[in-house]
């Protein structure tokens, strides 16, 4: 059989156009993933979406509206019924819910809030209390809390209780009377437990958690590294709001990558495929702007050395690759600092070590490439320019010497500068690019046309 | 309190280091979540560390090696009995064994999976058949697998036999007598059922997998759109094997978004701070040559111009600018390209339109640019260089629609080198980066010197 990627897109479109009764579609449809169901509706008309809404139960329908773009869903919950939509909605995952309504029109949020059932307007109101940056604007209130002094049996009929209504039920979460997080068991050890034992047992009181009002950025490293299947989520007074899944970790990290990566290439955002040319321009000019000023200030430096270039204008040829070879280096230590930044939080002693390890890389790779630039550049000059082998190798000898000090400076300030902005609380990943192409170029020029002026033409009185 | 991350390392190293017995400190200790006590570890010394794993259950002690870098988890197993360490990894996850005994020395290896259980040394084989490019060696076999022909009340009691041993058991994966993948049930379906309810009704029979010997790449998106707690992973006769838990979503998307990230920075991989000197340098040295030589070819390019910058040595000054701003917009469509083409398949339609939108960005943000350019740099020149308006506006004329002109074909470039690296099997991120900041400089080099000389020196006859 052929082992590709299933599309169920095709089988499903047929059950939807067939004339089967809705109770047998509806039993065929049910076997299908709710991601599978979603990926066909921008496929439907929009009355087979309502016929659709109609024939499946609410539980399905959630799970579709979860798995689908927030944009579309908020299309396609006006498509139907107020109150069939309010309902809907009701059932999604809470965070789910509250990314759907903000692409609703104000009005028409107002009247889905109204109709939705006490629990979840209260879950969404507690959701959007938080900042979009804050850990809890992600969460889910769709986990299981259960009273830390019930017995074994107690448990399980609670756990079952709520079951019915909560998703994420492999972790069983514990609290005190007054709503205070206490701990947290696995599923696994209730359902294998025996009615004597004490629930106690169970409990691991010192599970990880974290406050809703925790910056994602802050504490994204800590939940990757429990790898649990939900971490709690409390309030400051210690109270269990509800949880972080794996399941949306997976989109957090994948979120944050996605955004440093779209900083580190200059973008002040990421981009997809549908945005509008508007959009596109106005996340990428603010970058471009900053990069032509200081590209001015790089330019009106050089400028100081148009004597020396005009007394000797081969060596402007190679003052691109200077730059171009400061520039590598310095995005090297760059990504790696930001990554090391990322991750871990240094001490004053590491972040010293890690400047000093940048520079010795940038030391041992900027001696092989200037020696081999002193070689290779010097023949070039006396073969192709028909220069003298002194002259040729005094040109080269300065573009290895200008290498190897561009390399290693640039090496230094791609890891000094996104530490000072971490330092100063600025996020690394944005402002160290334009900054650090900058002061590269300048080292560069500086360092490349300053010793040709000394050893080219004043020491060796060059002229060509 | 203070609302900040909880570090339980001086609690839990109080406890160990005090004299209480060893049941009392396993109470204590059980209380702590296995990430936490992993963290512990490092500090300990060899002799607490022999302690704790005599005092620990399997259980927890599997758990915390699951927590611990791959290589200090080979270092601790070898510094305890061979018995108990192959006991503590025959109750690990199975795609965390493969990892750690990858550390192990070859001898020392082979007695682990000698001493090791007989299902666990079975899965460790299977995990191992696969290359580390593929699914199958980041799933766990750590499941619950049941039998589709039984009733609810049997479902129940095979889970709760299979619970003890398998860590994911929120979903529950319904194979045939011939282990063939038949489909999944959540288990809080199972949990609420009613014991006379046909077990068929809970099961979805298409349920999402993926085959073993997919390659990571080219499935994680699919497997990211289900956000599954567990996805199922089949071999080729699509019998049931394993499978991939949101928490190894979380470490593959973490990783591959690095990859991308690294090579995106031209480093070959991600580096860590730990990572010896000789490690970095062998890391970045290999795009650094390449680099050089193209820069070399660049810089023979730039020489083809000498006699117009002698003529005009003011001109040099500004290609720094506009080679600059060229590999900006470059690496901003570069960014877009590979982050677009990560995350679906283009059609040939599609691509087009995409090449055509980079382009029309380029265009809009070039003519913003380059009208920018054209009066500042004009009023600089006619300022501050002494030169006549009429001579400062041709020049900088000159470099507005060289910026222009550079920017657009960049974008086009950084577009289109990328599809064509796709559509050639080789990954884009890491090919494109290099090739497309030569063609760059060489199409800004060009540009510019090949405008300034028609125009600037054939046309207008200026010179200085």
């Amino acid at each position: 059989m052929e082992n590709k990627t299933q599309n169920y897109t095709p089988e499903i479109l047929k059950i939807i156009r067939s004339n089967t009764s809705p109770g047998i579609m509806r039993n065929k449809l049910e076997d299908y993933h709710e991601n599978d169901l979603a990926e066909v509706f921008p496929e439907l008309t929009v009355k087979e979406r309502v016929k659709l809404c109609r024939i499946l139960d609410l539980d399905m329908l959630s799970d579709i509206f979860e798995h689908t773009d927030e944009k579309e869903a908020a299309e396609y919950l006006n498509e139907i019924d107020v109150k069939k939509a309010a309902l809907i909605l009701s059932a999604m995952e809470t965070d789910a819910v509250v990314d759907v309504l903000q692409m609703v029109p104000k009005d028409k949020k107002n009247l889905f809030i109204e109709l939705m059932d006490d629990d979840a307007r209260k879950d969404i109101a507690v959701i959007a209390s938080f900042d979009e940056e804050e850990i809890g604007s992600k969460m889910t209130t769709n986990c299981i809390m259960i009273r830390e002094n019930l017995t074994v049996k107690q448990a399980m009929s609670s756990l079952i209780d709520q079951a019915a209504k909560n998703d994420n039920i492999s972790t069983i979460f514990m609290v005190t009377d007054k709503q205070t997080f206490y701990g947290a068991m696995d599923l696994k050890d209730l359902i294998i437990a025996r009615q004597d034992q004490p629930l106690e047992d169970l409990i691991v009181t010192s599970y990880p958690y974290v406050y809703g009002n925790e910056l994602i950025d802050d504490c994204i490293e800590k939940l990757k590294d429990y790898s649990e299947d939900s971490i709690p989520i409390l309030d400051n007074e210690n109270k269990l709001l509800g949880v972080i899944t794996s399941q949306s970790m997976v989109d957090l990290v994948d979120d944050e990558m996605g955004e440093d990566y779209a900083k580190f290439a200059g973008l002040t955002a990421e981009e997809d495929l549908k945005e509008p040319l508007r959009e596109s321009i106005k996340k990428r000019l603010p970058w471009l702007l900053v990069l032509l000023g200081l590209g001015m200030v790089v330019s009106s430096v050089v400028g100081l050395f148009e004597t020396v270039v005009s007394q000797l204008t081969l060596i402007m040829c190679f003052q691109s690759l200077i730059l171009d070879m400061a520039g590598n280096v310095g995005t090297q230590s760059l990504a790696v600092t930001i990554r090391v930044l990322m991750d871990e939080s240094l001490t004053g002693k590491q972040k010293f070590e890690l400047v000093l390890k940048e520079m010795k890389i940038a030391f041992s790779n900027g001696f092989i490439l200037g020696v081999l630039s002193f070689v290779l550049i010097g023949l070039y000059i006396a073969l192709f320019k028909g220069k003298s082998f002194l002259f040729a190798y005094a040109v080269s000898g300065c573009i290895g010497a200008s290498l190897l000090l561009a390399m290693v400076i640039s090496g230094a300030v791609g890891t000094c500068i996104p530490l000072f902005f971490k330092k100063i609380h600025v996020d690394p990943a944005v402002a160290s690019g334009p900054l650090i192409t900058t002061v590269n170029d300048l080292v560069a020029v500086v360092s490349y046309y300053g010793l040709s002026w000394i050893l080219l033409i004043n020491l060796m009185h060059l002229a060509g």
